[in-house]
């Protein structure tokens, strides 16, 4: 049977240079909307079942972060539910991975997808919840809504707790993690949570970047912009996303917040902080402290070993959303990094940085803020 | 709270023409892609939990088949799991739905859609059958791959059994017909389908049309071509999808065909043959006769009192698949028809004719098949 | 790891004679209660991970039906939900059982046993259905509640359809019919099971012996009585749970009546009419022929051409249920038989006929009998 | 309708003084076997559906713990899933039930049960697991397999660490909590086990008590004995499930020992430590604390207001389970304690104190072990 390729679905991206030979099928990274980046790919071979294939991602030299390929292994999936590594190396520029199919037709991935159509239904679920609204928050540059959830009372008594995910909409592992996170707070069982909720109110939005998600981008919304960029000045025009998030944080106020991301180098899950931002202080350096710490305890996937280096005093950049928020709310704002690859301390051979890690990791943010709610 | 509507998402079709005013939401069903049926509607509602809609399809006396909106109720649901039946009535032109929802965020179709992420699904799950192949016949005009099941052993000497659905894609019943069929022919404890496929094997293409389908079309692909007028003399460039699927039943050969659809006007399931074609006779008659009597055993939402006057003899419009397949391979070829609104005979007044309904029917036509199978 | 053998759960019967030699487990199968009857076995063996086993039940010879052991597969499970065959033969009056488990501990048994809390289960959720009604008919010999489900309106005027099962506790499989039946008739959503219940109500007793089937008995209840040898007499002192049971009948009346059993000797599924009654006539003779002909087309399991003698006309046996019953009610009263090995016709090599199969005939018998109601 | 009450089933524990009037229905505990304990009950009532019933347990001032009926609320389910609280009090030595049926057949227990066919679905699934295995320690006074786990790779170098749960069979909690544990260690995507697990191996007893929880007992084995008072000198005869347990402790060694249990009166999670025992020390002191304040920050279920008084250095009552193996062994041993009440600090107005929370309580064990295993 004839080897095809397609990704003309919700995130799907690649583009096919030579499919004639399944020795050596030769495919390229679509570039994101408007934009130069590329990483992300995701799409359907069909007609190789018991074939060994090669299959060679050209471009991948051309990507966002070439050194996000060293060590790094594809995820294939022949159900959409459970997706494994396959074997993958990086080579003069190109990626390859070399695997026989066990069946008709097999997805290949940067990483685990979280659909538009699984947003809906995260969404839609969550709002069964007595304690959680929905709400619309204004349009994407394609006319989507942008899905803003609120759980709790509301009562402005309360801690503000702040979680959003996704600006990079190639980072899928930011939207599990929401899945763990919003389904654990939904949970009217929890104990952990309950206390919690007592305490604080949680505003979710668990996808800032809808088009770019189901446009198959790695970092990009559809006018190529990184919203990540953004947060000093936000525009309608350019980044609504990043404008209605913003002014509804303003409406209700910030005592956290966490930005959810995936980053393509590191094997290692890590916090970014806010340590150069002007008014960074003893309090926000305790903050700091107490939350690492605190999430170590809950998850030990989170570690402090491995990350980006620290701003200088003053030099960080307020164009990137923790560190805008964190100064103009004077609160404890940190970015989230998960890898593309694996969590070195804690390899998993099978299957790398998962969805269900993602999850997990999302679930025992539950009790990292718990411990220093009151500290806020 | 302001209420939005929104339908960029798969499957779905809306205009908005004004939500100011939730006692008298104006929207449009948008035009099929390159052609100018209209009927298919599937949005999502935001921001009336608890509010009293009056929601009014202003366009609705210009659809395909106007007669479809007497006595049709609409169908909503906030999870997209359970679609349920709401207050609708057509008057004037307009079809109107008054509805308070219960939540934040609600949809409302004209029937269950089966998405594309459903159909991904459902050919995923099906190919991990060790009885069960997963083919690419060829692309759709979009450039979407044409999934193609065969089911059994491929026995030459068996009878061969083609079934095919959703040419119109917004008959979304149609796969959900078959999401009963395939599940249960891939079921290996169950003693009905066992001896079925000792005698025959069956070749399946669960959604004809599938650009259709994401674009939210009624009745048309995404050159505006309406399938089922094209069986005759099928072309790559306007319907390839009738083109190779046509080209692969001539490759396999065909004993029984049914062609699987909804109807917008009749509140009952009902055959269509091939009375008109030229080569019916006696054999044919028989057959036709038999499979109406089976199918009525087997489930007793089939009928033969309503449904479409009979072709005169020879006046068949060969154009049609079913009449065409069925001259063209001298064998029994149906075309199956359910209803949008319901069963009169069997009425649900909660959910109207559903997903679990087409289901079960097509797990029943097993038992049809079987009990004539030698006779083809 | 010493091999150890216990039996002390529900429905569990085993004696061990010795264990010390995993070549040579000897074991028997103990008496029923307060009778020679012995058949069902059902244990747990421990300790045997990865060790060869042969397994010998010593007393074979000595069962009800010896017979039963020709040809005759046992069935084992790890987790008691998949029950799978293994290697089994019957030589010298001693049935052995070749087989090296995968885990720790593993279940091995005549048949996939339905145990009290799986039976507590089936007509505590059935009675969540708004049309079914859980009555407490009487207690049994040991004080156990006799459990009796009315499905539909209990209108007077339609006809009344009586299904009972497990009069023989050894034969677990008749209440995997009952499950499949119940089940089906409780779904909202089936337009046969509507269609039915529109001329007809259910009088169901899915365990005739619940004490029995506790005990681990093949045929008789706590005093060691077979109910099938009853009902011509039966007194609260020695069969209460056959007094109930047919008080019962006699204060709805019964238009139809079902006694599901298994049977060790024939590898076939088969009906067990009443011909030799003294009330047989035209009538009964017509609906016991369509009764055959409609189960077939619902499901090829069933069949007529392996089976019991008939009686000779006036010869039948009035102390066994179908019997009786068809002679006091008048009536089409059917004993239906399933095999504990295989359905020859249509065998299953990896489970023999199966909790699976059961329940998919009991589904069956609602097309079965919607088919003909109006003619009873 | 008449109404019925029994208890004949797997952990049912009632006796019917009378029924006659559903205003007035009395009932006793029946006392544990060979023993003078009551305060278990679980049994099942039919015929009351929409009937308002008032239920007394005549004899409630002779429980074991009459404290224990202060503030508390009984549980009922319509399908044993759900069990939810009913209005109850405890008046003049009488506990009374006030509760409108919605089903014909509801169950009535002290607390949510897990019966025996639970505890062998639980080692049966647990056994599947690569790194699990099932062990037959010895038999139980009637002759029962008492289930031991090992999880982990048996490697002698790592730490080993012992839970235990139902010394008193009427706690059912305790077993709740091990479904919660045992789940969590054989989830091979989960970090903190997998950091866990590389330090450490875990030896479980999921329920020490297999027959008195069959028989209905609170707390006492099918001897009369009440295990937490033996284990100084273990017998065959009168407690062979603790003697065989203690043996196989001394043969794995141990560096942590759990025993889980249900408290009857107060309404908090609390541990029960080892203040008194001869070789407390500066050590074990700071275990325990760490202990505490390790589970406190996993889960806030847990608390150490409430509980019971410490035991004066060297007043420890060696016969009770934690406080002999922490002298034995020189080791942190902890007895946990959950209510049957509610917790009062987070409660649950629905559920009371719950499976689901006693889960959550097991799966927690992890977290709070994994930072302080170092440290044994």
């Amino acid at each position: 049977m004839k080897v095809t390729i397609s990704s003309t679905f919700d995130s799907g991206n690649i583009e096919v240079v030579n499919v004639e030979n399944t020795q050596n099928i030769q495919l390229n990274i679509r570039k994101d909307t408007n934009s130069d980046f590329l990483q992300w790919f995701y799409f359907r071979m069909q007609g190789a079942k018991d074939q060994k294939c090669n299959i060679h991602l050209m471009n991948a030299k051309d990507a966002g972060y070439p050194e996000g390929w060293d060590n790094y292994q594809a995820r294939a999936s022949y159900d959409r539910e459970e997706w494994f590594q396959i074997p993958t190396k990086y080579e003069n520029g190109v990626l390859s991975m070399d695997f026989t199919p066990d069946f008709d037709s097999v997805y290949i991935a940067y990483f685990a997808p979280f659909t538009y159509e699984q947003h809906l239904d995260l969404v839609n679920n969550a709002q069964l919840s007595p304690i959680c609204d929905l709400e619309h928050l204004g349009e994407t540059v394609q006319g989507r809504p942008i899905d803003f959830l609120r759980i709790g009372d509301d009562d402005p008594k309360k801690k503000k707790l702040w979680v959003i995910a996704r600006q990079h909409p190639g980072e899928a592992m930011a939207e599990w993690f929401m899945l763990g996170l919003i389904s654990r707070l939904i949970d009217e069982e929890d104990a952990a949570v309950a206390s919690l909720l007592q305490k604080a109110n949680f505003y979710i939005v668990p996808n800032m970047n809808i088009d770019g998600s189901i446009l198959g981008n790695l970092r990009v919304n559809a006018n190529g912009i990184d919203f990540n960029r953004e947060w000093a000045e936000p525009s309608i025009e350019n980044s609504p996303e990043v404008f209605y998030v913003k002014q509804k944080m303003k409406e209700t106020g910030m005592d956290f917040m966490l930005d959810v991301h995936g980053d393509e180098g590191l094997p290692y899950v890590f916090i970014s902080g806010i340590e150069g931002i002007p008014s960074f202080d003893e309090k926000l350096r305790n903050l700091t402290d107490q939350f690492m710490a605190n999430w170590k305890m809950a998850n030990p996937d989170i570690q402090d070993v491995h990350g980006y280096p620290k701003n200088e005093p003053g030099k960080a950049n307020l164009k990137i959303c923790s560190k805008n928020i964190g100064e103009e709310f004077k609160c404890l704002s940190q970015t989230l990094e998960m890898p593309f690859k694996q969590n070195d301390n804690i390899p998993d051979l099978e299957y790398g940085w998962s969805p269900e890690r993602s999850i997990k990791l999302g679930e025992s943010l539950v009790n990292t803020l718990l411990n220093m709610v009151d500290d806020f």
